[in-house]
């Protein structure tokens, strides 16, 4: 009898421990779930049972990927997700969530590889080889630049059966052994920069520079996504009989493209410039920006956000090195919105360009892709409110990380920093518009338990991280909660016999 | 003239602003630096010459891969790496470093590959395969055990010139390419435990498993190592009549080995045991662990420093699955040393197993490499200071980590958490002592700017958390003091022309 008193005593305080350590745990982890971004989102009835379909659809994903951690696309290069994901019906359902903003894109990289494609079917295209690589320029006749020995490009079409897959090689930098290709970072930096050599004159030809910016925003809108803020070297647009346009033409050309968009589909809410010219060891082309910028501001004063400096952050000098410049740029009242730590090169020359950008008043990052390494910019980048712009699959090509899981990224989502998810430059690995990367980011970045409130404050952080002027960021906000509200209607209707 | 004034008056403004700006810039960077592992050390003026020596080397391998990335070793496979480690000269004042304790190693995989390998030379060692799976097994005869086909190891030899490569891949991780033989995590760790199967019958043989374990000591001790705290399944001895062990018996060896090897090598300080089974589906089993070590808590006391559990966390079942015997053990008084969120799978039950950890007072964790994901455990760890064992290549070869300059562990290093580096199962992977590890930390997860303050730290912290109690820690720490002093003094006779 004793012994069952006591045994009934053990089980008894038994439970009462085991008791307290579930409620524990239960605490522990809605406490850090509510650091979480998106945790002080309170959904409405409605977007509860959306999410209860996002969820579903999630768990089914993850849990196959968890049983079978082959199957799971975040954890694969995105040559080889890319499929997986566009079967996923995750994927199919944050295409068709208003996701707000993109806000790091780059001029001539925004578009879908697919119609940057066929833009070589054009009349007039010209071919030729330089040092071995190809260049294309649109032309009257082949007479008309003596650089090259230019050929049409539809008649090497026509001459080589094999000239396509040439040709789709060097304007994208998929391959279907990305590891085996790119053994490491500077060489998928350098098969990057050659293909900007390469569809530079395909692109810069001024009605397909038209027409490509016009697809952009396009892809942009079916993706659901009402505004941009894209960063560009203003390349020098040219025309079929040989005219060279200026810097403030190509502007003049974005500007056009963006107010016939809008008139055509007016839920688009527009596009600022970033200029972003390539950082120059040439201290007379760094001045050159400036007096380019000045003529910007004057002449573009509304489509003209800022100002950064692009190329492979590790190889070049560092943003401190054109302060001078840079310090010009202040005084003129523009904002910076400098690229810096993308790299892990820790404690090197690229990576303190995080701690460069904080002191010159940056008013986000791209990439930061270091950050986390950084716990003094991790600090001010939190107190100040400078929004990281997260590019999944972008770091992922350029080789900083391989697993998604692995991204830095989810140490920012967990601790509810200001982030926002962007694209870079799609067109050279595939990519489409926002839905890639959101789906990267939703799905391998953060955790399992991730839902519609973390999406949800992913779309309202870009825009409340947009340039634009406070009233027109209330409009946009305004306009974006419009679209949520249908989209959830939508989802209802559409997806009914999923709701359990 | 006026214009000249301006121009002063433009230079003068430009350069103060510059002067805030590198005053800032240093202010910051020192401020952040102050955060770092390591950063509260102050060197005396002989350390800084053995740390002028130590970065001298640092800096010519980090500024090497920084403008050849492919050259790079901690960015690369360990199966790759360790030829490029082994020329390194940072690797070889690793290698002489007092580096304190080894905190996280398991019983049968603690030894060098090759130290492994030789013991299958040894006489009477059969061999036979089941279900094509490699087993050894020391017998009399052939016949002394009929459950299979056993040939004597050193006829298959004589037999097929091909054997011993085949031995070799069936004891050994290693691979040509790593990345096409293991294609995911699960890959890896079936590969692992199959090794664990195979060696089994090699490593429990009394006479070996005595070798081995003082040449596991040995092999620490002659990396500058002097103090072991290890895992262990406990598995049962047996010899060549087919004595079958307890394993209280197997600790009784332990304990033997440790004081012979104390005695030959009265600079080591010793050894201690976390019983650490495998979680185990049925609950009986798990019973039998807690009665396992209420035995040890007898026989043992000294050499008993804790519990946990071991297994592939993703596949099995998360801590709190064994809730009751958890607290059976904690009612010993006995410490928790727990493995938890080894994984990549974020809000999983592998995941959360480090909220389990935490709650249920774990004093170490094993691994974390998850922590940086939940914000609330990052925060505990380091307010209760409890340590994480942090074994880089361990982490890599099971595919947590491709690049190690992508370990998480770099953000704990940046903010001062209390980290401990160790080595796991070396054995597995051509791996020896800690100094690999110490390397891929000190080179590949730690900045370029990280230095012997940092290794100082590293060392300090093997010895505060050890399990030990606080007078024997003390004498630990003081013995180990005078081994730093020795190193110091020693590294400046042998490479006197090296400092700066």
């Amino acid at each position: 009898m004793l012994s069952l008193i006591k045994s009934v005593l053990v089980l008894t305080v038994a439970l009462s421990v085991c008791a307290d350590f579930w409620t524990d745990r239960d605490k522990f982890i809605k406490d850090e779930e509510s650091q979480m971004l998106g945790s002080s989102i309170n959904l409405t009835d409605k977007e509860k049972k959306v999410n209860q379909i996002l969820m579903k659809f999630k768990y089914n994903e993850f849990d196959d990927g968890f049983l079978n951690p082959g199957s799971f696309a975040p954890s694969q290069h995105f040559f080889q997700a890319r499929p997986l994901i566009q079967k996923s019906d995750v994927y199919k359902l944050l295409q068709k969530i208003p996701k707000g903003a993109a806000l790091h894109g780059h001029d001539i990289a925004l578009v879908s590889s697919e119609y940057l494609y066929k833009q070589t079917y054009r009349n007039s295209l010209y071919a030729c080889r330089i040092n071995g690589q190809l260049r294309m320029r649109f032309l009257q006749s082949s007479q008309q630049d003596k650089q090259c020995n230019w050929t049409l490009l539809n008649v090497l079409r026509i001459l080589d059966p094999s000239y396509d897959s040439y040709l789709r090689s060097q304007i994208n930098l998929y391959t279907e052994n990305p590891k085996q290709k790119y053994k490491n970072i500077n060489d998928v930096w350098n098969a990057f920069q050659n293909i900007f050599f390469t569809i530079m004159g395909l692109v810069t030809y001024k009605p397909v520079f038209e027409d490509y910016f016009y697809q952009s925003l396009k892809e942009l809108y079916d993706d659901n996504v009402m505004y941009l803020e894209f960063r560009g070297t203003l390349p020098l647009l040219y025309d079929l009989n040989g005219t060279e346009y200026t810097p403030i033409q190509t502007v003049a050309v974005y500007k056009e493209v963006i107010e016939k968009f809008k008139t055509e589909y007016p839920r688009f809410k527009g596009a600022r410039f970033i200029y972003a010219p390539l950082k120059d060891d040439n201290n007379s082309t760094m001045y050159k920006y400036v007096e380019i910028l000045k003529d910007l501001k004057v002449n573009f004063p509304d489509l003209l956000a800022g100002f950064d400096l692009v190329g492979q952050e590790d190889t070049r000098k560092p943003i401190n090195a054109y302060l001078d410049q840079i310090k010009q740029v202040s005084a003129m009242g523009i904002d910076f919105f400098f690229h810096a730590g993308e790299t892990n090169w820790y404690d090197t020359s690229s990576d303190f360009n995080l701690v460069d950008a904080i002191l010159l008043g940056t008013k986000r990052i791209g990439h930061a892709y270091a950050v986390t390494k950084h716990p003094l910019v991790v600090e001010i980048v939190k107190e100040r409110q400078i929004a990281i712009e997260v590019c999944p699959i972008s770091n992922q090509v350029l080789l900083l990380v391989s697993d998604m899981r692995n991204h830095p990224a989810a140490t920012l989502i967990a601790n509810g920093f200001p982030i926002v998810i962007s694209y870079d430059d799609p067109t050279l690995w595939n990519g489409k518009a926002l839905s890639y990367d959101f789906y990267m980011a939703f799905m391998g970045i953060a955790g399992k338990e991730a839902d519609l409130r973390l999406i949800k404050q992913l779309a309202l952080n870009s825009l409340l991280f947009s340039s634009l002027p406070a009233d027109q960021k209330q409009v946009l906000i305004s306009d974006w909660e419009t679209d949520w509200t249908s989209f959830v209607d939508n989802v209802l209707a559409t997806y009914a016999n999923e709701i359990p």
